[in-house]
């Protein structure tokens, strides 16, 4: 699949830009969480979501049973991290990594329920859900086809035109958000490296994974400050409004606060996007 | 399982009382549907939904799946039938029948989810949800079980106040429901008999199942004028707010119609309580 | 999709041939059934299962829980017709028909463990699986994916070398289980139209569907004489071992009981493929 | 629930007994295992494993998926483990730590189920299943129901008779299976407390829990030896044929290293109650 970078800045800077309203630098840092479900953890919430300003918190679609949903929303309110929703394609065993064959109908129903599913038990907390960032294939499919993306665009407007809808830098999401009129975040990556032509290398190449944590705050500065680099060094301009963090894998927490403390140092504004 | 009929009648009518504000008589009809799921159905909720007043949509707990929700929800609104939500066990296997051994949080955070699934999908219809009735076990467990019942009571009131709550008459659920301040709708049956203690006879005893027409009516509009009669003839006093219509039993949809127009014809209005 | 006849029928009637061997002319009617789930049940199998001679019985995957799989083996049993496992894509809510992208291994070791469910609640009865017939989208990509259709292959032949595989006359399907060197079976459809290269007429031409019963036999016996026609009268030569009865369409046991009578008529033998 | 020791030793040995047929000492440990689900694991089967010699692997039932399933018998041969069934109540969100109120039918078709699935992986793996112990909620109900633990019994004894049927000491299910003519083994506990009327000490109670190494290897060496000590010093007999390891506390592999090893130096053989 091709992820592709938002290169033509200019236009989609109006009308739902989220970011560079002033001119100091900031970025938000998000995590998906509460992806448990029953018996079953997957990552260690409570160590990572301390670094970021956006929690991404599963429905029950992929992951997250109503009682995970609940403590996760209360972890995040606990420390202060804004709530968004991750819905997912309707698949336990799969843990929405499998693209599911459904009608852009039945994704916007399923991205509905899910959404509704956190939004009451966020609101039994007294948390509002601030954005809607889709999880693994539904993430990916949405990124290149225009009627999934307008489908997934369509469940969040219907539910609220106050969440922001957090997808693929320049991705066919991002500009299905803006044609529904909702306000849109540009996600980017720190942890992973970008080809020549602006997309995510693929997972198994050279370079397609940044573990180091000073490469990966050297990634985020970059990205923060408007481009990234590929491998050969080819100059990538690229607009972000928020980086994600991958919470399960080894040493995510070490990493997240080492990039937090790091773009702090650099005088960048770590804050949530939907503050904005 | 013993299910009481509210027999104190003059207390519950303070404060919550859904009825009798006006002399003339009325009453709501309710029905369970949506309670299919991917390529199975139940019931034929298009030939009983026109001869209700309150449509109780399965929210994906028991039964239901988002397509099968946002398709009933588009039904119930086309005839004009106020939607509420019927959150369940989650339990498809057991169709929400089986009473699932959950702490009465567990039980909180299912009921709100489902409650907040319906109301996603229902908000994308245009529709409001005005009303809550629980599934099965659920239903059964909470008419008495006070913690069970104060638990679904008080995922209601966290969702929404404008919410009415229904529940067997006179029973836990509708204590509950009155202690967190929630309007209540007192449900009785015109389809199964009642004791000389005023609980359901047993299914399998004889008169458990009111099957006739005619009887049915007459049995509602006993209820209606307030009372009921046992087989043995004894009286019972019974204020009811909602008559249950089953609708997964043959002959379910001649019988509601028959129900309607001989409520009419009896001059009692029939309107769904949460329109009082 | 393209299903494609089997034209070269030399080759394939070596090795595992199994018809023909007599000048009698011989044909086995195979049903789906078992396809209810819990409380919510699919076509009418009490109806139809006597008038076929081998039933495919759901196996928990698609549908079918351990409760539904007894009772239907126990009602094939009383009917003396041969039990096979039809094992489909894990997903109840799609009712196995969407393709999960699932690799060649994973499928194999799903397949595996829905024959051996459905082997267990047989063995229980007193009952012997006697194939494995493919459901719904695995069946339709197992006919077209060598991959695919090589796992499932493997599943059967790991699990016992007696099972015949079940699969759509000429499809990669059955080129898999002849090279794993199982006995198969190939099937076709007096209920639905062939267009004039070989393949089925997708749902919604005209002719796709043959629900006259009149038509329905006429097409029988030309498949059990060795060829079909095209809606346009194009000769199509096809051997096939069984023919599919679809229990879940209207009038299904009407027109299955008036094919099996109308063979017997002409003097076809119906009988099951995995006795002879 | 209580728990009840075996007390009454001799009348078990009779017929079904597995141990003390040599004058030498022997026990089998067991432990739990591929109890992961898709994405998500439970415990470190890799590091507990080498340590036992039954392994109990989940069927899907309350956790375990086929693929799951393969990749722990694959395990389990390569480690020499015997493999056995592990089924629990079909419960995924309560990894079948709930009592589900099933009948007892339904229990036998869902273990035959559980069995036979698990059966199939394994038979491609070219292992053999050589014994059944419930899981969890399953385990406890039968410990102490008469219908539940025959209903078990039912079903392994009509999948296989050459199944041992693992069971607490002394408990119902060993009386179910002796009676369905099964072998037993009858299980204990080093890691958990036992009160002075041979019950196992609520979790929670001082004591209920023994993770000191040593004093874990104290109890299991008093329990091969034929008893064991109440805290409060009483001598309650006990016979067993197998340990459970548990292996989803911490330090859990680290434990079962220390027992095993301690156990050899005590001359004990360590050794499958399947093989004697």
């Amino acid at each position: 699949m091709r992820n592709y970078l938002n290169c033509s800045t200019k236009g989609r800077r109006q009308g739902s830009a989220l970011r560079y309203n002033s001119p100091m630098l900031t970025i938000d840092l998000n995590c998906d969480c509460g992806e448990g479900f029953g018996a079953w953890s997957m990552g260690d919430d409570a160590a990572v979501l301390p670094h970021v300003t956006s929690a991404n918190v599963a429905c029950g679609g992929h992951a997250g049973d109503p009682t995970v949903m609940r403590r996760t929303v209360r972890l995040c309110h606990d420390l202060g991290v804004t709530v968004g929703a991750h819905p997912g394609f309707p698949d336990l065993q799969g843990f929405g990594r499998r693209a599911l064959p459904m009608a852009p109908e039945e994704i916007e129903a399923s991205v509905l329920a899910q959404i509704g599913a956190l939004y009451a038990v966020a609101r039994a907390e007294g948390v509002e859900l601030r954005h809607v960032k889709p999880h693994g294939a539904l993430y990916n499919v949405a990124a290149i086809t225009p009627a999934v993306a307008a489908a997934i665009a369509r469940a969040v407007a219907a539910f609220s035109r106050d969440l922001v809808l957090v997808g693929l830098a320049g991705s066919q999401l991002i500009a299905a958000g803006q044609m529904a009129g909702l306000r849109v975040a540009h996600e980017a990556f720190a942890d992973r490296g970008y080809a020549a032509d602006g997309t995510l290398l693929a997972r198994g190449t050279p370079g397609a994974l940044i573990l180091d944590p000073a490469a990966n705050l050297a990634q985020a500065l970059n990205i923060v400050a408007g481009h990234t680099l590929s491998p050969e060094g080819a100059y990538l301009p690229i607009a972000a409004d928020t980086l994600c963090i991958h919470g399960d894998t080894p040493g995510a927490a070490t990493r997240a606060a080492h990039l937090r403390r790091g773009l702090a140092e650099a005088g960048v504004t770590v804050t949530s996007f939907s503050r904005l």
